[in-house]
Parts: structure tokens; C-alpha cells; sequence
């Protein structure tokens, strides 16, 4: 098994190659398409179990619409077409037949074009709230609360494994509420949710925020956002929560009848995360060994690995067997690899890369010993630990795992959090160590675009803890009421 | 709440009132896409959990491909090509655009015309295929037992909810082996697993079979069936296993190099279930009151309704989340529902409606006597059970209500399977009763294409327990070696 370029040589090419030899995924050869294999799904399921369960604890219900959506309800909503109608799939025809010249060759048969063009959802506000008019009459059929796990496609030109792929699966939820307080109430509840499980369970500290007006969500009013900072220094974009106000019940006529028998138009939300968080997760942790991984998301929290010596290959097995038994009682998930034909350095080396988060070995040794030798994947760090304490300190060990894990990000992400009042220092920070830049700006589009072209920045979010403090704008010297945040991003 | 259609009227009506009543799905605006709503998705996705869990405990692995396939992937299997290019999704541009003439509408931008089309899968054979070419070089590599849950899409004219859909929500397996003996291993192994899953879960007894070679999966050597009969001796196909032998390797020139170090084609199996079981699941055991969900299957186990006299609210209150807190101790799946604005009789004709298996009320008698009503949606039976015997006697009665749904179906099924050895027999059995009926057949297809034109009746397979019995086919008089069932079917 090879080894994989440094993140200090070529940061994007040690992205691409750990998704690869980890076994999370690789691209297929449909342009911009992936597979995700065995590893990666896994992950992925683990991932949306998790936050599956926060949704329907804070009352969300899963439903399901259709995949295609007809060209005239997916342009209702102006601003949202603008922007989703510039790249989606566009379905013309349903039949393919043999050409009269070459009956090998199939070709799309116009005569089974379609009367009306349907688009492949790149998010589903459009066919939902054409629905939502027929279920929604009066306050008491609000508020409605539904959440949708699929897949979802919007044509990108330059995509990369998780980050940005043509196709990926997500949550996407759409709620509908008789009041705008109780709808800005829903977006930021599914922010705090989101925030949770970022910080809870994937071990990424994230910075919550409202992205500048002109970075909204094509279609709402207001766009929160999660950030978090990569080890590069660039910004990843964790999960989008919007206030959508009255424009998709305006542009679909969604009215309701208030207590006063009054009609009104309905407030929205949308929200989602998407298989773009595993491209989080990878960049925040991992290492130029591998995978990292939270032991709570690891689909594989510890490896058993014998190391076998011909005169006890059996005491070995039978004393995994039942180290693998009692860690399974304990609701581990744990995994013991005694495949012959493969030594345990290359073992070591594969579940190194694979991030799973402790490794346990037995040989010769640990059985004089009555110990099992611990390897942690986050530090590195071997010990021993006799059997019979095992079932008891394991629990302890991967929750320390997780908090040490989280620990090191959010150090790692804090040295990267800084103010910045001159325009040269900025732009200094941003070409070197990258982060999170704190600083004025006059609040017009312009200038975060002048600044975007000299620096490659951009206004990650207007930081919902900020306090309000009166400076100059960083570029244009213009007034500014508050600092905002700016950093390269994926 | 308004009633249903009874089946003894309009069985075809009574199905789709029920499927719309019930909440579990509607048709969307779009021809032929269903939107399945939380009640239906919920129970889609607590089948999905237990097969998923079967399917994983027997060494399958999650895995997920596009839901594209570039037009030269899709035709490379002729024969499966034949069939699934006749009603498929064809994917021809990215892009929409402001027509010249009306700003307002946007049209598909010619320009945006994809070099190849792309497919939306009907089924992921090809796509699947053409990967494994690049994942299989020795015997090493196999067998890959990879499994997908997703959304596919055929092009079908005429559509029923859940029965047949444009889109559809499924499972489908894909696996790769070195022999041919572990591929039909694996294709039976499958189809055990269906049975079980329907028989234990779904509560719906099937027949094991084999389809006659003019019916069998396109691109397949054998297709393995379980076929179920619903209340109006019609068949379902519940769910596939197919042995596809060489067919894919060989279109996508996928070999393996053996023990001896020779070049094989790989051998292969498909397989799948999908969100038509839902419809299965209805027409098995659903009555004129509404649907009958058999318990480890249903979403809700149990509904508490309170039965609120204006001077022991409060008790009554007290007492219901008292029970419902013991019963979710229980892992049973209860709900209570005390909203206000209901009358009992509307919430009790809600939960028949929607099937759930144990209704619990509480009103002054019951906390007089310090007892529950019991009403079960299967047989209509009330009893009593005094509070203190609720925690130890609850899930004895669900394995009872599940034992029961499942015999009622058994037993409706066996009545409803008959020998016939005269057409004029055959076919009044066909037009009054219906079920499965064994008859000798010629095997050819031409017979049976007769047989289906005067009866509408179909070969729905050859018995897998079927013993050898000479006869003369039913329809010929030429000689057969064993009877098959026939049946009108969905």
C-alpha cells in the first residue's frame, strides 16, 4: 500500500488521494459523478442516522417528492430559477430506438419527446410548494414540518470528490408556518441542530453566521450558515438554513386562512446538509497518514488485529473472539480482521488510513501479559490495558478520543480566527495562513467583489455573535457598523 | 372523515381511497411520480431498516452509483437494453434560458445539448458492470456482494400508487462471484431472505418460483420470483433474485484470473424489492375500515386516545403519558394522541384508518376500575387489562396480532390455490375466485400468450417445490413434465 502526498507538498492532491485508498469513494466515469463505495456509505449512513434522529426529535417528519420536476413549476419562483436553471439536467425524451442505418446504434426517438421538459431537482422548493398550495387552507394545517433524505443534481464545471459533485445526497427540509417570527424561529433552531451535530458528533467547531445579502440563497430572504475552517485555512460551508419569507407562497399562491378568517400568504424554510460534509470531515482531521475519525461517526470505532506466532494462533483467535464479544455487548462498533495472507504492518497501515479510531493488538506477548496492546489514532499513542479493565475504560477512551479530536480542531481553528484593520496585513493573513479574518466592510457588493479579485476572499457570514462596533471598511474606507467574516473557501 | 369504497364494490377504488386516506401517499402533479407522505415514508422506512439489516448480516455492503448512465454504458447489454429502452428518462441538455421573444419563459438552451445523452437508471446493472471491470482482476476481488438503496425510474403508462410508479424508491443488489454455482447460491440465498422478510415482517405468505424463460429478467439466465396473492385472487410479484451468468461480464468484458491463473468472466446476480411491496402490504390485509399494518412492521404499535370527561382531564392526562412512558420503555412504537378539537370517534376512525394494531382509551371507567381498553384493529376485539399487567402482557399481544394477520392471509391464500387439469375449469376458476391456479403447460410461449389473451391469466412461475408429475398441458393437450401456477396478477 503506498503512501500518500503530504498535505505540506500538494494539499489538494493528499485530498484527492486519502478519499480514494481510504475506500470512502472515487469518481465514475460519468463526468462529475461519484461512487461512493462501501466505506464511505457507511459513513454517510451513520451520519444521517444521527442527525435523522435530532430532525424527528424536534418534531420533523420525512417525506418524499418526485425526482423530476416540470420545467413550468420549477420556474415560479424567479430568482431561484435564475440561478438553478443555469446547469440542471434537463429530461426531453423517453425512449430510446435503433437507428434505420445501424440497428446496433440506439438513438434518442424524437418522437418520444416530451410535451412538457422535466428538471432533475437541484433542490426541491419548487414542486414542493406547488404541493403545499393543495395541503395548506387554514392556520390549522400549519405548521408543516417535512424533511427529505435523497439525492439531488446541479451541473458544476469543476468538481471535486464530496466537495462538489454533480450529483450528492442530502437532507433538504421545507417547513411552512402561519407567522414570519415562528418561520426565522425554525431556521435558526435547524442552524442550532446543525451546529450540534458539527460540533457533537463530527468533531467540527463551526462559526455560525448570515451570509451577506448578495450570497443569500437564490429564493429567501435570509441565509444562516455554519462555517468551519479547514486545514489549509480555507472556509468550508457546513449546512444553509433559510428563511425564505413569502416568496415561494407568493410565487404559488400558498394562502392561508388565519384565527381571524383572514387569508395570508404562508412563511417558509429550507434547509440542508449534504455528502459535502464528509469533505468537511476529511479536511478537519485527517492526517498524512489518512483518516481521522470521530469515534462517534467511525463506522469502525475499533479494530482487532492478532499477531499470529504458529505455536498460539489459536489461543490468539479465541482470546479476540472474546475480546470482540465483550466490546459488542458494550454496543462497539468493532471489527476483527484475522484475513491470513496479509501481515499485521499492512493491517496497521490500511485501518491507519482508514481512520478507524483504536486499534487493539494480541500477540505473544499480551497473552503472557494478559493485556491488549492500544493504539490511538489521533495521537499516536500506544498503552496496555488488562483485559479484564477493558469493558470498562473502552467507553472512556473513545469519548476522550472524540474530545480530543474536537479539542485539536477548535485550537487548530481559533490560531486562525483574526481582526484585521489594514488592507495590506489582510491580505498578508489571507495569502498565508488563511482563516477566518474578522474585519470592516462597507456593506455594498462591489467591494466584497473588488476584494474577492485581488485576494480570492470572500464575506463568509456576518457572525451572529458579533457585536455591533463601529470602523472603516477594510477596502473602500467607507463606514461599517460591525465586522464581518472573510476567508478563502471551498 | 369520510368512508371508503368497500372492496366488495369497487376493489380498484377501494385501493387507492385507502392508500389517500390513510395518508400513506397521493400523486403529485407530475404523470405517473408519486409523493409519499410521513406516514407512508415511515412505513417505507422501517422495512427498509429490517431488510437492510438482513441483507448486512449476510455480508452485503451499501454502496451508491449515479443515477445517470451515459447512453454507450446503458446499450451494452443487448438484451436488457431491448426492454429498458423503451420507457426510460433521457437526460439531453443543462441548461434552461430566456427566450429572445418572452423574458419571461425560459426554454432549453440548445447550446447546452450534452455530447452523449444520460440515462436515468431503470436499474444499475450497466453502470455497476462497467465499475467492476475496473475493480476485478483476480479471484481475490470476488465475490462483491454490494447493495444500493436509491430512486429509479421506468417510463410506464399507466401507473397505480405504490403498484407502479415512475419513480420508485428501492433496494438493488449487485453481486460478483467466481463460480457459477456460488452465483445461484447467492441468487437463492436472496430470495430466502425475501420470503422470510415478507412472511415474518410483512406478514404475507408467498409461493418460491422460478419465471418461465419468456418472462425472466432481461439480460438475466434465470429469474427467481416470490409471488403473493392479494384479497382479490390477483398476484403480486413481491420481490426478483436474478441469476444473470455471464450476461454483464461478457457486454462489459469483465474476467477474473482464476486459482490456476486463467481468464474467466465473472458470474453474476441482481436483485431487488421497492416501494410496490407497499401495495402488497395493503391488498393483503386492509379492510373496508382501512388499512391492517401487521406490528413489527407498523409505525405505530400503539395509539393511547383519552377519553376526556370535563372533570378527570387531568387524571386522565396523568394516567395516558403514566402508560405511555411504560410502553416506550418497552421499545413499542406508541403514540398518545390528546389533541383537542377531535372527538374520540373521529381519532378511533383515524387509527383504523391508518391500521394500527393496538388502540388503548382512557376514560372514567377505566381509571374507576384501574384498567385500559384494549381494541384490536385485526379482529375488532375489545377487552380489558388492568394497569398493573399492561407492561408484561403488551408485546405478547402484538406477537399475537402479528401471528394472526399473518394466518388470516395464509389461510385466505390456501383456499385460493387450486389444481386445474380443464380449460373450461380453468378458466371460470380464473374469472370467479381467482388465486393460484397448478396446471400442466407445454412450455411454450406461444400457449401462454394464448392462455393470456382468453383469461388474462399469466405464468407466474414454476414452483421451486414443485414435484415431477406428468400430464397434458391445459391448453395444447402436448405433454408437460410439471404443473405451473397461473394467475392474474398486478
Amino acid at each position: 500500500m503506498s503512501q500518500l502526498t503530504k498535505r505540506s507538498e500538494d494539499y489538494s492532491k493528499w485530498y484527492n488521494e486519502i478519499v480514494v485508498k481510504s475506500g470512502l469513494a472515487e469518481f465514475s466515469g460519468v463526468r462529475g459523478f461519484m461512487i461512493i463505495k462501501p466505506y464511505g456509505y457507511s459513513l454517510w449512513d451513520r451520519m444521517k442516522t444521527i442527525l435523522d434522529k435530532m430532525l424527528q426529535f424536534t418534531g420533523h417528519q420525512n417525506v418524499y417528492f418526485p425526482l423530476l420536476i416540470p420545467k413550468s413549476t420549477f420556474t415560479k419562483q424567479e430568482e431561484h430559477t435564475e440561478i438553478f436553471s443555469e446547469g440542471c439536467a434537463v429530461v426531453t425524451h423517453s425512449r430510446l430506438i435503433k437507428t434505420n442505418q445501424d440497428q446496433e446504434k440506439l438513438i434518442v426517438d424524437p418522437e418520444s419527446k416530451l410535451q412538457e421538459e422535466l428538471v432533475i431537482r437541484p433542490t426541491s422548493e419548487s414542486i414542493i410548494w406547488k404541493t403545499y398550495k393543495r395541503w395548506i387552507q387554514s392556520y390549522r394545517d400549519l405548521p408543516i414540518l417535512f424533511n427529505q433524505w435523497g439525492n439531488a443534481l446541479r451541473w458544476e464545471m469543476r468538481t471535486r470528490l464530496f466537495l462538489r459533485t454533480t450529483e450528492f445526497l442530502w437532507q433538504e427540509g421545507h417547513t411552512a408556518h402561519s407567522t414570519k417570527k415562528e418561520a426565522i424561529e425554525e431556521a435558526i433552531k435547524i442552524l442550532n441542530i446543525y451546529t450540534d451535530f458539527s460540533e457533537k458528533f463530527m468533531a467540527i467547531p463551526v462559526l455560525r453566521g448570515i451570509k451577506p445579502y448578495m450570497d443569500k440563497f437564490y429564493g429567501s430572504e435570509k441565509t444562516y450558515c455554519i462555517e468551519a475552517l479547514m486545514q489549509d485555512g480555507k472556509a468550508l460551508q457546513i449546512g444553509t438554513s433559510h428563511f425564505l419569507g413569502q416568496n415561494f407562497s407568493k410565487a404559488f399562491d400558498v394562502k392561508f386562512t388565519n384565527f381571524n378568517g383572514k387569508k395570508e400568504y404562508v412563511w417558509a424554510t429550507s434547509w440542508g446538509v449534504s455528502t459535502r460534509l464528509i469533505g468537511g470531515l476529511i479536511m478537519s482531521h485527517s492526517d498524512d497518514k489518512g483518516l481521522i475519525l470521530p469515534p462517534k461517526i467511525a463506522p469502525i470505532q475499533i479494530i482487532i488485529i492478532p499477531i499470529y506466532y504458529k505455536e498460539n494462533d489459536i489461543i490468539i483467535n479465541e482470546i479476540s473472539e472474546n475480546i470482540l464479544n465483550i466490546l459488542k455487548k458494550e454496543k462497539i462498533r468493532v471489527k476483527y480482521d484475522n484475513r491470513i495472507g496479509f501481515t499485521p504492518g499492512w493491517k496497521f497501515h490500511e485501518y491507519e488510513m482508514k481512520g478507524v479510531p483504536i486499534r487493539i493488538s494480541i500477540g505473544k506477548n499480551e497473552i503472557q501479559n494478559e493485556k491488549v496492546e492500544i493504539f490511538r489514532r489521533d495521537t499516536y499513542e500506544k498503552t496496555y490495558i488488562p483485559w479484564k479493565d477493558l469493558k470498562n475504560s473502552i467507553q472512556k477512551l473513545l469519548d476522550e478520543i472524540q474530545k480530543n479530536i474536537y479539542k485539536k480542531a477548535l485550537h487548530r481553528t481559533q490560531k486562525l480566527i483574526k481582526k484585521s484593520d489594514q488592507y495590506n496585513d489582510f491580505k498578508n493573513q489571507i495569502n498565508h495562513s488563511g482563516g477566518f479574518i474578522f474585519a470592516h466592510w462597507d456593506g455594498t457588493k462591489n467591494t466584497g467583489k473588488k476584494i474577492q479579485e485581488e485576494t480570492e476572499a470572500t464575506i463568509r457570514c456576518i457572525p451572529m455573535s458579533n457585536e455591533k462596533e463601529k470602523g472603516k471598511c477594510i477596502y473602500s474606507g467607507n463606514p461599517s457598523m460591525q465586522r464581518v467574516v472573510f476567508s478563502k473557501s471551498y
